[in-house]
């Protein structure tokens, strides 16, 4: 007898039939002797909805105000899918975040869980419930306010809930059947990977694979607990998340990541100053701008150019707040240019291969695409080309690295 | 400088702009001085749909996951009222229930308040905040669950609330302007009152003029809290309902109730022993359900015949029960009368007319109405007639006793 969390997404619990699927899905861990706690998300569109009825009031919203209307969401849903295990003759109960136990730092709409406290949900497994959890949601101790934990916090919840309660497994329910090579609604021949390390998966994620929120990603890592990412609709073997990846250990690149709607920002002649750099991104930061690639281009002794990556969306909140702090960053102009994308390839092989970068350059240049911007980590090298590219460079570079091969491709 | 209570009903927060115009109401307390508190229902048919949803999964769902489900609508409003007054530039917090300290006994669906802890909507008014409450909800403080009021439960909170904060005033507010001698909508020359007692409109409530939930009048009563019960549309002065009914003291009847789908049930032949009627109404109210008048007849020293009348929608329920427990209570067969209603004339001044029943009863025969069973109180008389003969009984009453006289009727 296991212990197992599963996590099913909105999407998984979309209507009535599908909760009442994902009932079926629990029951069958439940038959097979296992104790579960489930973590849900809300129905669908419903975030969506909510999200519309506050904008329709207020174009900047207050984060506490928006975080006690979105958790309503994942309430609604674990009241829902506890109904529907009674209806199949199953003890369950629902919690929400505040009742499971998930304290989470003081802040809104983006917290981190800080501890859990499992006693209440330990008593249910022992007493024969299935537990059914609202994700996405805690509450923060020293307030007693209720605290979102960002956009995919659900997968978080599930992943925190596991360590917590020292799980088996933690199965992750998507509307996907597992991790691939690249989206596969973009690239036709993207391939499903059987098992992805923790770190390939963070690169994958942070760049948008939209799969496994990077947080939930983390923390498996920090606790080693293997995911398990799979759909709900189907029943077929996901991808397995965890730290030895045995098959393709040595694979250069095990997938393509992309994400469009970038938009990139230039300051120009900012004091060539120790703390400059600094400064600037600790303003962005601490204005909710989430700044991704940064490349600084020292002009001479005393000026600095500073360019680095945002989302489109967010390049009016971006202007207004170097603006707003021009006089203390010290800087001369800002430029920006729209209309951009980030194209990734992901994978650990990639350590000991120096020439992998150059490969993925070259392979773009002869397609006339140009590059924009460069990042590159020890697994991951990222590049910013114009939008309209985007499809393009992926489809190049998933034929270049061989990625629709179904033997793996070793080092080169 | 006042402490007051508002609450506004589903109807009064149904969308986006009736939000926004309840914001405007309080806004216009807090101009004036007024530390505010507000309850709120869930926008216009949210419960219904959440309804839907949960009996789509199961005929029976579980109680504590339905008020786990319907306690959402609220926590909606409360989070979108709240952006509204921020948007108007006013600090505002929103509460749930348990978060504003609403502790109730340990039950679902239609739990009472046992207590308020009050600290934290003192501290937030302390601090120059108008408080949004959700109304319909509390804490169960043993098991950490979420309880429901029961129907009307806004209205419990509001008093409650209003009564835990020594508030100066408690206003209602509601789709309808006032209370009426009967149902505007059936009447024509209905007439608004300016004030009517607490007795008066508990008599009202129960009888299904649907203004004010009675358990909150009770409480209002208890704690001598003046209410208003007003409409959220206009600017119109509503109903006062307090104990000192100063310019109609001694009117003989205040108002008509009715209420339509009635059933009367009658059980033949039950053994005439001294515990025959407790337990017969101990286990259908111990099944949930909710019996009216109860007349009962003896036949003889060993036999008595009784009859009760109970909405029509539990007359499968109601004969389960008694099926079920027939051998227990000895009974020989059950009949039962579909299509009645309730017509009741109320009045505080009729504890010194003993005349006013007689009056009704001749009002009532003289129309050809036959009336199926009586049931009268110190200040009311309830009839049950035929359901086709609900209005013309109506509109005889309201004539007979002159309700739609400007200047108030005096004791005849």
């Amino acid at each position: 007898m296991g212990r197992i969390v599963q996590k099913f997404g909105g999407t998984s619990v979309g209507s009535v039939e599908r909760i009442q699927n994902v009932a079926k899905r629990i029951i069958h861990e439940v038959d097979a002797g296992n104790e579960v706690v489930v973590v849900v998300s809300a129905m669908g569109k419903t975030t969506d909805e909510l999200v519309k009825l506050a904008t329709s009031i207020s174009h900047n919203p207050s984060k506490r105000e928006m975080d006690m209307l979105l958790t309503t969401g994942e309430q609604i849903t674990i009241a829902l899918l506890t109904m529907a295990l009674h209806q199949e003759g199953y003890k369950a109960q629902s919690l929400t975040g505040w009742q499971a136990g998930i304290q989470t730092e003081d802040a809104f709409s983006n917290a981190r869980i800080l501890d859990i406290d499992s006693k209440r949900i330990s008593d249910l497994l022992k007493d024969g419930h299935i537990v059914v959890v609202a994700g996405f949601q805690g509450l923060i101790p020293e307030t007693k306010d209720i605290a979102t934990l960002g956009r995919g916090g659900s997968d978080t919840t599930a992943v925190a809930l596991a360590a917590a309660l020292n799980a088996d497994r933690c199965d992750i329910y998507t509307d996907v059947t597992g991790v691939y090579t690249t989206d596969p609604r973009v690239v036709n021949s993207a391939r499903k990977l059987p098992s992805i390390s923790y770190d390939e998966m963070l690169e994958m994620a942070n760049l948008g694979a939209g799969v496994l929120h990077p947080r939930a990603v983390e923390f498996a890592k920090n606790y080693s607990i293997t995911l398990e990412v799979r759909s709900s609709m189907s029943e077929e073997r996901g991808t397995l998340v965890e730290e030895e990846v045995s098959m393709e250990q040595n694979l250069m690149v095990r997938g393509l990541a992309f994400e469009g709607n970038i938009t990139k920002i230039t300051v120009s002649s900012v004091p060539n100053e120790i703390h400059a750099l600094a400064e600037l991104f600790t303003i962005l930061a601490s204005n909710g701008i989430n700044v991704d690639i940064i490349i600084q281009n020292v002009l001479n002794e005393e000026k600095t150019n500073i360019s680095f990556s945002i989302e489109s969306n967010s390049l009016s909140a971006t202007q207004e707040v170097l603006a707003a702090h021009q006089a203390k960053l010290g800087f001369e102009s800002i430029s920006y240019e729209q209309g951009l994308a980030k194209v990734s390839i992901v994978g650990s092989g990639m350590i000991s291969n120096p020439g992998v970068a150059a490969k993925m350059f070259k392979a773009l240049s002869d397609q006339e695409i140009m590059i924009k911007m460069v990042s590159t980590s020890e697994i991951k090298v990222s590049t910013v080309v114009k939008q309209e590219d985007m499809i393009k460079s992926i489809e190049t570079l998933h034929d270049v690295f061989e990625l629709d091969a179904r033997v793996p491709v070793q080092n080169t």
